[in-house]
């Protein structure tokens, strides 16, 4: 398959764009029911994990495009984890 | 900031090793609770359709890398998506 570059680019963007949109429903979602219990601890820690690693390989590149997703997914991650760590921490206080 | 090579390549498997095998804790979670409610199916949904446009990305550049991350990504997502929507029914139908 040929692309060319500006195809290539567009699709890059795309991509990113929306793998990070998705977590803003996630957000909103844990938002509005304040519960996060289904969701795994790991998988934030571990993609937070991936995506500070990547960012190193964005930093040594001088990619800013790397750069920008992977903090964007680093701050996305935390506040998903944040979010649910804070509703634990209500739930248990108020079944005690 | 200075990385050869080979510096750079084990940083990026390793991110991707460590992204992909976040879902790996998710999954388990959402076979033992049987339970996946709080996890919002448009992050499943636009992961999955930000991966299937990298995997054109990655064919077009005829990187077995990209394509091997995005394939398992999309496999993952697809997991947990059909877990997600099988539990819901089950729980629909015992609380008819």
């Amino acid at each position: 398959m040929e692309l060319d570059e500006t195809t290539m680019g567009i699709i890059g963007i795309v991509a990113g764009i929306l793998i990070l949109s998705g977590w803003v429903p996630q957000i909103a979602r844990g938002y509005k029911t304040k519960r996060l219990n289904d969701v795994s601890s790991y998988l934030m820690i571990l993609i937070f994990a991936g995506a500070a690693l990547w960012l190193v390989y964005g930093i040594a590149l001088d990619d800013v495009y790397i750069m920008g997703v992977n903090i964007a997914a680093m701050v996305l991650t935390m506040i998903v984890l944040s979010m649910k760590l804070k509703y634990e921490k209500v739930a248990q206080t108020t079944s005690e």
